[in-house]
């Protein structure tokens, strides 16, 4: 039995503050824990992922999908061609293959759970060609950062 | 793409409260809403159970296993042999075949997320001699309810 009890501020005993990744600057202000690591009896993977006020994570997609709940403050979401407004406890089904970027309020610490298979694709990143296809909706040409 | 709106006292937009299970005297007073149903992409259930003050899930167990996050009020939980108080994003992992039973405070609604396989085992009751066998402990004898 594996218990992460709560401490504060969206901390955990026993559950490091990670790299949201190794490098890049595709990202900015966003850090990763791993609450649940997976295993056969439950293949999944259950991340904190903390976007600073003014941060985002990577514009990517993959063939593994997620599932997320908002925990913590407000931010802002581009799921395929839609940005969404994400508000605490939000559930929201990235599906496949679908581009997608979170992002934090200017003003605010936004945090969610993400939901993962524990087998899964590396995550690819938009060629120009594809960043010029998301961009041709002007709301979203000034929403992702890449 | 599914988004299910967090509306208020945990209740999201299409998400429908249903019962715990379908019958029975071995459980009171809890609600489950299904959050996630899973797919081939991302194989896991993410449920919301809700437990009103005094109430209790059934004492089972079974060869799958739960990730669990509280998220509202405080409860305790048996799992395995120890009784554990539960606060708000404390993070459980019950392992397989570990019996497990939540319960509301006396005066508090109690809820959390339970993340399960979609492909798992049916749960299995205590016979008497488990009972014998689990009552042991006579914190835990005070604490099933069977």
């Amino acid at each position: 039995m594996t218990i992460h009890k709560y401490k504060n501020e969206y901390a955990w005993d026993g559950v490091p503050v990670l790299k949201y990744k190794e490098d890049g600057t595709h990202f900015k202000n966003i850090t990763r824990r791993v609450l649940f690591g997976g295993n056969d009896n439950l293949p999944c993977e259950i991340r904190y992922f903390e976007i600073a006020a003014g941060g985002h994570s990577t514009l990517e997609r993959h063939e593994h999908a997620h599932a997320v709940i908002i925990v913590r403050g407000k931010g802002e979401a581009l799921v395929d061609s839609k940005i969404i407004t994400c508000n605490p406890f939000d559930v929201l089904e990235i599906a496949p293959l679908v581009w997608h970027q979170f992002r934090a309020n200017k003003n605010e610490t936004f945090g969610f759970f993400c939901i993962v298979n524990i087998n899964r694709d590396k995550p690819t990143r938009p060629t120009t060609a594809n960043i010029a296809a998301i961009a041709g909706n002007p709301e979203i040409a000034s929403f992702i950062r890449t």
